[in-house]
């Protein structure tokens, strides 16, 4: 039986979601909490690898149990495996998926939101969560920039290196930009939907829509950006403590 | 000469405001920014002692140079002093006080925050910054009960025992409560402004407000409840993490 779980996680003190050998992640604690829970080892998938430092509010994690495990009521389970877990990971859902789901290649959409802030001073309450922006940036000509990256492109100019994926083709079905205010200090919202994510794509995006709103890059340009496939030519990839994974649709 | 600071900060990491002796506090974090930027040793005066895990956005906080001592451009002081303070403590303001002035004595009002989230799980981003409830509240007698508060009152019972104030009678200039949406958790917030609060006055009203939304206490038993002057009859104080001081007013 396949379990999919709805997991939220401030990402601040991991090594990222994916297992990987120096540091703890996400995914490994998420395994840890349900070797616990069902005392055998679990494997589970994730919906988003997200990167060091990245948040989630609404990734998704599959995992497999059989007759033979210990059978926990689906809505209870949520309850037990957060007791396992450490405070800045929660689930907060979990469902039976059908037998041939799988959390990367299912998902019709996900839904990614990347914050800025604009102070002279670091914020103590917005640092983990939100780019530091120390001047003004220019918003008309980023949400003029951002329209340019609303379609089916190919986005391998907003692809970091080292990707081996097959197609760079992408749909970004909308790129939302929300004017915001937290006591005082300007923060800035972009919201991403597409069909899928290259390899740091919305961190480009946004180190590209920051150019833009810095003069860096005209936002007229974003077409040829587009076009050229070249990854120097779009902006610097924005630090990850911005990012946070806002759901996965299947 | 005396220079006034206005400062922003996480308490999550700190002992409170105060100097002690077991744990860094965020005056002792301060003080050893402003020694090592005039070479001597600084000694500064709070506008409000918060307590461990409480935080900040407009604390205030004085000390005083005089001629001999390195002379800092007024506008240029907070991004000195925040090269020497931790990410979690900024100072983003700086200000010549006249010279009988006094961060607490001074003070014509005070506004702080309490913020809570009702949600069945720990939610990784607002564990730190809201009290946890885990089940529904009802607002509308919480609002009720708010309106008995507002106003001068004997506060002795929502004054947490050890104070050694010479008066308990306080006046609660206005007290409102906000109902939001975090991502679909429902938060909410009590923010009140008063001419000064007892010791843990916010927290007690805090959690007493809580009590009414629980059905724990009724919201017209509150003027008994202030008449009775007895601490056990308000509710329990809220946690420290809920709690930030907005702003001293002078």
């Amino acid at each position: 039986m396949n379990i999919l779980l709805t997991i939220a996680y401030d990402g601040t003190n991991y090594c990222g979601w994916q297992n990987q050998l120096n540091g703890v992640t996400v995914q490994q604690r998420l395994e840890e909490a349900l070797a616990e829970l069902y005392g055998r080892t679990v494997s589970v998938v994730g919906a988003s690898r997200t990167d060091a430092g990245v948040h989630a509010l609404g990734q998704r994690a599959m995992f497999n149990i059989d007759e033979k495990d210990i059978q926990i009521p689906i809505n209870k389970l949520p309850y037990a495996v957060n007791n396992n877990l450490p405070e800045d990971i929660s689930v907060n859902y979990a469902e039976i998926a059908i037998d041939n789901f799988h959390p990367i290649f299912s998902a019709k959409a996900k839904t990614y939101e990347y914050k800025l802030y604009i102070s002279p001073f670091i914020n103590p309450f917005l640092k983990n969560y939100y780019c530091h922006i120390k001047h003004s940036l220019d918003l008309t000509a980023m949400k003029k920039a951002a329209t340019y990256i609303i379609g089916e492109h190919n986005f391998a100019a907003f692809c970091a290196s080292g990707s081996s994926t097959k197609t760079t083709v992408r749909t970004v079905f909308s790129l939302d930009i929300e004017d915001n205010n937290f006591h005082g200090v300007r923060v800035i919202a972009f919201r991403v939907r597409g069909n899928g994510f290259l390899y740091n794509m919305v961190r480009i995006i946004a180190g590209t829509l920051i150019y833009v709103g810095e003069g860096k890059i005209n936002a007229d340009k974003i077409p040829e950006i587009i076009l050229s496939k070249e990854r120097e030519k779009a902006g610097k990839t924005a630090p990850p403590q911005g990012l946070t994974l806002i759901k996965a649709e299947y």
